[in-house]
């Protein structure tokens, strides 16, 4: 198989800690924190946050200061807050709150993960993400949409590329800000990555991909190298890599922020991201959490410095 | 920048467990797990394995036992064993075993690190290297050449890569099986690895090129996937992600085989590497080193089950 492929200038980063790196820790976070986890991303130059989700508090716990993270949140008119939203009454709920930018909408690849995870068919889920993005557009907001367990399935196992592909032509009709492949569960490999980018991008001409990989197997920063050079455009990722699936025992969280801007920057491709502010948020987060989180450039020496200053 | 690269049908995975990765460990091992854990490495599919290293014992105690293990190695014709080497000296040793079928030599990339780790300009470093080739090659041997520190020092900074190149085509004159590029302060990122094997293919035609890269910051299996693609056949890895380098401290391991071999079998890339004998493998090496390894594949369930039968 033949990759042809460019390194991109630049790329945009989501941060997602304070959801999806959230939303399945036990310990339940102060308000307060949380809203710090987003002045730090902030002030390291995150431009799109999703900042939280608007869903059944007794499911998610960790979500249930959903409408005072939004009250709480920094007035800038450069930063995007996405709430996530599973359904309409969530979405009307997001939109009440007067704070959130972008409604982020979730369909699923397989019935067997949709049934589980929202109570629904994947065809189901793929109807209500676009209800959500209707719904967002008409209280002048914007939508995304993110296509879970693209790369398998904890309960069908493996997913056909060619249904996460027409899934993505589907929900390019209901004019998303862009469309998401999701590795809910961490199994993915960089080929995959690279073959559903192209696939996504074949199927909806000028539609920004977005792109979300969890680090289970340790695959997480090759399979972003590969979509970025596929042409993804948007990396979802968590500072310190918090985050996991309910479903997916074991499962690590999100590629880590720092370790994907680490790369890229290196690399030659701009995140708009300052990687010792980063850093700093990671370490900051660590002792929040109080524990070690995944993230692997937050526990290295930002070394050598004279690469630093190169 | 474009890269134009093709997924390969397979690559050979070195496993250095052994030496490079227990190298640093400041409990000693017992020789008898060290021949164990050979073992595992050649029953699920290793077929080259760096074993200890002949340097001076009061230096890196963990290989003092050296002749002990080589002494207990598993004889079969189908498995070579390599014993780096840093000098002559090191050399008779590893060939006065009559075990070891390969000797590797270590050509350091900067003055700074080449004198701290062996007391030697980078020049002298190239010098000794060659040499050793050809005690091996005399000896009825062969050897290999890996270039430390190619992606960056943690004295010097940056490297030039065309330094690396050029230390890569005047080793290959010394006939070396291979030539390898090692990150060995894991500070790389995936452009620098597509890059270095690019150029180092260009001035050794021919010659396979091995790569090296500690996950330090995350980037490893990246690192691994961009390098691949460029044309490298030959990956260095460590059941469990052991390793570390003394002159780089907070230095995470080598890139873990069981995630190499978790990323490249599932993209594609046979590694000749059965993946649940090497999780398997990494997770009774974390018994004995009692504590939980870096290798991210062997602490997630070998999952969804489904995609392993397919």
């Amino acid at each position: 198989m033949a990759i042809h492929d460019t390194i991109p200038d630049r790329i945009e980063l989501v941060e997602v800690g304070p959801r999806d790196g959230l939303q399945n820790e036990k310990v339940l976070i102060e308000t307060a924190d949380k809203l710090a986890l987003v002045g730090r991303a902030i002030a390291a130059g995150a431009r799109r946050i999703e900042v939280t989700s608007f869903v059944n508090p007794r499911r998610v716990p960790q979500m249930a200061d959903a409408d005072a993270v939004c009250a709480g949140l920094p007035e800038r008119d450069d930063v995007a807050y996405i709430g996530l939203v599973l359904n309409a009454r969530g979405a009307e709920r997001a939109i009440a709150t007067g704070r959130i930018d972008q409604l982020g909408a979730v369909c699923v690849a397989t019935d067997a993960f949709a049934i589980a995870n929202q109570g629904q068919t994947s065809d189901e889920s793929a109807e209500a993400a676009m209800e959500i993005v209707a719904m967002a557009k008409a209280a002048g907001l914007s939508g995304q949409v993110t296509i879970a367990a693209s790369f398998g399935c904890p309960f069908a196992g493996r997913v056909e590329e060619a249904r996460v592909i027409e899934l993505a032509a589907r929900l390019a009709a209901a004019g998303p800000v862009e469309i998401a492949i999701a590795d809910t569960i961490g199994c993915g490999n960089p080929a995959q990555a690279a073959r559903l980018v192209a696939g996504v991008r074949q199927v909806a001409p000028g539609l920004p991909v977005r792109v979300h990989f969890h680090n289970t197997r340790g695959s997480g920063l090759a399979n972003v190298w590969a979509a970025v050079l596929a042409g993804a455009s948007v990396v979802d990722a968590s500072i310190g890599g918090i985050g996991g699936c309910p479903f997916a025992p074991g499962a690590a969280g999100n590629v880590a922020s720092e370790d994907v801007v680490y790369m890229l920057e290196r690399a030659g491709v701009a995140t708009g991201i300052d990687l010792p502010e980063i850093i700093a948020a990671s370490q900051w987060l660590g002792g929040i959490m109080g524990r070690t989180l995944p993230g692997m450039a937050a526990r290295a020496p930002l070394f050598p410095q004279a690469i630093e200053g190169a």
